[in-house]
C-alpha cells in the first residue's frame, strides 16, 4: 500500500492540485480550476469601484479550488482518501489577507463586503508605493541591505500601512494579517503557523532576530511600532515542517480525512526549487515566464546588491534562499511579437533568428521593459536597443530582445558570484523552458553554463506535494523528499564554447551600455520615463 | 515678347526638365525620364560582374534626358526656341566621370567598355573607403577643417585613388577627371569650365588656395602629386556665371538654338537654395527626403565642426556656403512602416502619433539609422531607441523616430550658431515638407522658431532654371534672379511655444544621450556594428 500526498498551487488567475505517489513522486492525478473572480482590479463583487493600481482577489475562490480539484484528483486517480497523509500548498505572495478572530476574511463578513481595504490584496496590488517609499527611506540600511536595498510596493508592511492610514477601522477590526499561503494552511488545520518563506522576503522576518523591532518601526510610522506583536505574531516554520492536520471542516470540503497533515505554505516560484529536484547549495534555478525569477540557496549569508532578499530557511530549511528576478522577459518577447510581428508569429521569428550569426546585427538591448529589478533595483528604468540601422530586420530584434534576457540573466549569475554565493549548476523551468529550445541554448551559450530543464509542467505543485511529504514524515526532511521524488530525466542543454567566446564580447559591450544608463545616467532615465508630466 | 529658360535636375534614378518665364519664374512646362541604365551595382551593360559596394550610371542617360525632355517642354509649352536664352542644370554629386581627349567619357569607347573603373562613379559608389581613410588621417588637419574633419568615400579625390590603384591604365587613359554637372555643361558648350560648388564640396578646391598642394597630395598617395594640374585643372565659376552657348550638336540634340547660354552647373541639393527663394545670409534651408540636407550663406567663415563642408561661392555666390547633413530621415520612417506597421500604413501611424502628448511615450531615439553625418562626422554610429515598455506602441516609436529627427536638426542648428553661423530664418523644401504637416509642426515647435515651406515641387530644376537666367545676363546676379523669379507664398508653420518649451526639455535629455553615445562611447558604438566580424 503507498502513500500519496496533494500537491497545491495557486497562481495569479487560477489554482490546481497534482495527486503525488509519495515514494517516487510520480504524478498520478492533476485537476485545476479558475478562480471564479480573477483579478478584481475595477470593482468588488457588489460593485463597490476601486481606485486605479489596486487589484483585489476573493479568498473564497481558494476554498472553490480544494472544495473542486481535490475530490476530482480523489476520483481520477482511484486514490483511497485514507492514503493521503500529506497536503502542500503554495500562493502568490505578498498576497495579504485581513483576518478576523474567526479566522475569516474580513471580507467574508457582510459588515466588511462593501469596503475595499477589508479584502484580500493580490500581489500585484501596487497602490502602496508611497509607503514602501517611507520604509525604503526610513527603514535603516542595516535591514534593508539583506532585500536589495528597496522596499516593494508588493510586500507586507507597505500594504498593512495603507490599510492603517486609509482605513484605521480596518486596521482595527483586524486580529491578523496573513499571507494566503498561511491564511489557507490556517483555515485548514485551525493553527496559525506562519511560513519562513513568505515572512522573510515580504514581511522583513529574519531568523535570527525575529521581525522589525518596534523603534525601527516607528521610525517609519508610529502608529504601526506594535504590529509584529499584535497583527503578525505566530510560530514561523521553515519549509517541510507540519502545521497540523485537516479539521473536521475541511475534511469535509476536500474529501479528506483527519490523518492528512498540512505543511507549511511556500511561495509559488520559491515551490519551483524542489519541484524541478533542486535540493543542494549552488544550484540555481531560473524560472522562464512572462518574468523570470533565479533562486539559489548557499551556506553562509553574504550580502549581495540588487536581489529582491536572502532569507534562512527562505528556499530550503537550513540554508540561505537568495532570489533575483528580471521583471519581464516572456512579455518582452509577447509585447514584440504582438504590436510588430503578429503576422509572422513567434514560430516564424524562432526560424529566422535562429539562422543569425552571434553579432551579426550589431544590435544589443537592455531588457528592461518593466524596469529593472537585479541587480540594479530600479524600476523607473525602460528598455532600450542600440544598433538600430535600415537594414535591421524583426527577426534581429527579436533575437536582441532574447539575448539581451539572457545577458541580464548573466548578470545576475555573476552577481551572486562575485558577492561569495557560489553558482555551480544552472536549472530551468517554467513555460519558455520546455516550449522553446532555441532560446535556452542562446542562454546556455550566453552563461558558458549547461542549463538543466526540468520536464515537469507543474514544478510548483510538485513541490509541495514534496513539503507535504516531508511534513507528514515520509522523509527526514525537505532535502530527503526532494532526491526520493524528483524527475531526474533533465533536458540538458551543453553551451557552444565558439559561441561563448563571441557572446563574451558582445557582453562587455551590454554591461558597459547597462552600468553607463543603469547607474550614471539612471536620473536622465527616470526623468524620460516622467515625460508624460510634462506637459 | 518673353525671355525663357531651362532648369535641368538631374537626380539618382530620372532626369528633368522645366520651362520658366526669365521674368517671374513661371514653370510654363517639365517633363521627365527615367534614366534607362538606372543605378548599375551588379553588373555592366555587357554582363562584366561588379564587386559589393559598387554604383555606376551611363552618361548617355544624361544626353537622353536632353534629347526627351528638351523637345518635350518646348513642345507642350509652345515656347520658340528662339526665345530660351538659358540653361542650367544640377547633377547628383560626386557622380565622377573619367573623360577622354574627345570630351567624351572613356566609357563611351568600345576599347574601355567592359572595364569597370572607367566609368561614371556614382555619388553614392562606396568602394573607396579605404581611399578616404587614408585621405582623412594624411591630408592635414588644417584643410580637413573645412569639411567637418573627415573625407567621405563619395568625393573626388578618394575616387580617383581608387581608379589610379586599382585601374592605372584608366588613369593614364583619362584626360580629366569631370563631375557629372561639369561634364554636361562642357558637351553642352565645347567648354570646359567647372562649379564652384562640386569643386569646393567635393574636391577640396578652395578659392583663396585652388586645389591641394602637390606636397599635401603626395603625403597621402605619391602618384597622385600632379593630379590638380592633369586631371582636373579649369576655370571653377560660381553659380550663375556662364560656361558658353550650345554647340550645333547639343542644339541638334535638344531642338534649342546656339543663341541659348549655358551656366555653370550645380549639384542637386545646392540648387534647391535659389529653388526654394534663398538669398541672403541667415536664410537656412533643410531639404527633406529619403536624408536631410542643411544649407546655409554666411558673410564670414567661420570653422564649423561636424559639417559637410564650407565653400565660399558654394550655395551662393560671393557668401560662405555651409551644408550639414543627416543621412536618414524619410528613409528611417519608411524603414518602420515597411517592417513593422504595413498594415497601418504612414496615414493611420500619422493620426494615431499626432493624438500623443509631449514626452508621454517616455521614448526618445537617436536618429542615426544611416550614421551620423552632423554633428558628429560618424558612418558607424546606429540608431538608438530608449524608454522602450510593455506599454509602448507603434505610433508611439514613430513619434519618436520623427522627433530624433528634429532634434538631430535642432542640434544642426544650435552648432551652426554656437560657432559664428547666424541662422536667421528656416524654410523647408522636399517630398516630405509637402506631405507631412504633422511633421513640419513638429520641427517648428522642437526648434521653436517658425518654418516657411517653399510650394515648389521641382525647386531644384527651379534654381538651374534660375543660374540660367542670371548667366544669360537677365539678371545682374544670382541674387537678383533669386529674388525676381522665386514664389514666395510660402506655407509657414509658427511654433506653438508651450510645445516648445516641453521639447526643451527632452532635447536636453536627447543632447545628454547624442553626447554619451556618439562621443563618450562611440568606440562601443562601432564595436556593436562590427560585431558580425567576431564569429
Amino acid at each position: 500500500m503507498s502513500n500519496y500526498v496533494i500537491g497545491m498551487d495557486y497562481g495569479t488567475l487560477s489554482g490546481r492540485a497534482v495527486l503525488v505517489d509519495a515514494a517516487d513522486g510520480t504524478i498520478v492525478a492533476e485537476a485545476a480550476l479558475d478562480y471564479p473572480h480573477g483579478v478584481m482590479d475595477r470593482t468588488l463583487p457588489d460593485g463597490t469601484p476601486l481606485p486605479g493600481s489596486w487589484a483585489l482577489q476573493d479568498p473564497r475562490d481558494y476554498l472553490e479550488v480544494l472544495e473542486k480539484t481535490v475530490p476530482q484528483v480523489l476520483k481520477d486517480s482511484g486514490v483511497d482518501p485514507e492514503d493521503v497523509i500529506g497536503l502542500g500548498l503554495d500562493t502568490t505572495s505578498a498576497t495579504l489577507i485581513p483576518v478576523g478572530e474567526d479566522g475569516l476574511p474580513l471580507s467574508f463578513h457582510e459588515k466588511w463586503a462593501a469596503v475595499p481595504h477589508a479584502w484580500c490584496k493580490l500581489w500585484k496590488h501596487h497602490a502602496a508605493q508611497a509607503q514602501a517609499e517611507r520604509f525604503t527611506t526610513l527603514m535603516g540600511e542595516d535591514l534593508l541591505s539583506h532585500y536589495g536595498g528597496r522596499v516593494s510596493s508588493e510586500w507586507v508592511y507597505p500594504k498593512i500601512l495603507e490599510v492603517r492610514e486609509e482605513a484605521p477601522e480596518v486596521y482595527e477590526a483586524a486580529d491578523r494579517f496573513l499571507d494566503a499561503c498561511d491564511w489557507l494552511t490556517a483555515w485548514l488545520t485551525g493553527e496559525t503557523k506562519v511560513s519562513a518563506c513568505s515572512a522573510g522576503y515580504k514581511a522583513f522576518w529574519r531568523k535570527e532576530e525575529g521581525y522589525p523591532s518596534r523603534e525601527r518601526v516607528a521610525n517609519v510610522a508610529p502608529y504601526l511600532a506594535d504590529v509584529a506583536e499584535t497583527k503578525l505574531d505566530a510560530p514561523v516554520l521553515a519549509l517541510g515542517q507540519p502545521v497540523g492536520c485537516l479539521t473536521e471542516e475541511a475534511c469535509r470540503l476536500t474529501g479528506l480525512t483527519t490523518r492528512c497533515v498540512v505543511a507549511v505554505g511556500n511561495v509559488d516560484a520559491h515551490a519551483s526549487v524542489p519541484g524541478s529536484g533542486l535540493s543542494r547549495p549552488g544550484e540555481l534555478l531560473v524560472i522562464l515566464g512572462t518574468s523570470a525569477c533565479s533562486m539559489v540557496c548557499a551556506e553562509q549569508e553574504h550580502f549581495v546588491p540588487g536581489i529582491c532578499g536572502s532569507v534562512m530557511d527562505g528556499i530550503l530549511p537550513g540554508l540561505y534562499g537568495y532570489e533575483a528576478g528580471q521583471p519581464s522577459v516572456g512579455d518582452t518577447f509577447s509585447w514584440f511579437v504582438k504590436n510588430f510581428a503578429a503576422e509572422e508569429g513567434f514560430r516564424g521569428l524562432d526560424e529566422k533568428a535562429k539562422a543569425l550569426k552571434i553579432g551579426e546585427s550589431g544590435l544589443i538591448a537592455l531588457d528592461w521593459w518593466n524596469g529593472n529589478r537585479s541587480i540594479l533595483n530600479n524600476a523607473d528604468l525602460s528598455g532600450v536597443i542600440f544598433g538600430l540601422t535600415l537594414q535591421t530586420r524583426p527577426e534581429e530584434i527579436y533575437r536582441a530582445l532574447i539575448e539581451s534576457c539572457a545577458f541580464g540573466f548573466r548578470t545576475i549569475i555573476e552577481n551572486f558570484e562575485s558577492h561569495g554565493v557560489p553558482v555551480e549548476q544552472v536549472y530551468a523551468c517554467g513555460g519558455i523552458s520546455l516550449k522553446n529550445p532555441f532560446l535556452v541554448q542562446l542562454y546556455a551559450d550566453v552563461i558558458g553554463r549547461s542549463i538543466r530543464v526540468s520536464p515537469v509542467l507543474q514544478s510548483p505543485a510538485l513541490g509541495s506535494a514534496m513539503t507535504a511529504a516531508a511534513a507528514a514524515g515520509c522523509y527526514p526532511s525537505l532535502q530527503e523528499a526532494i532526491r526520493a521524488m524528483a524527475r531526474t530525466d533533465y533536458i540538458t542543454y551543453e553551451p557552444d564554447m565558439d559561441a561563448h567566446v563571441a557572446y563574451d564580447h558582445l557582453f562587455l559591450i551590454y554591461r558597459k551600455l547597462h552600468d553607463t544608463l543603469g547607474r550614471d545616467l539612471s536620473v536622465l532615465m527616470q526623468e524620460l520615463k516622467k515625460g508624460g508630466q510634462l506637459i
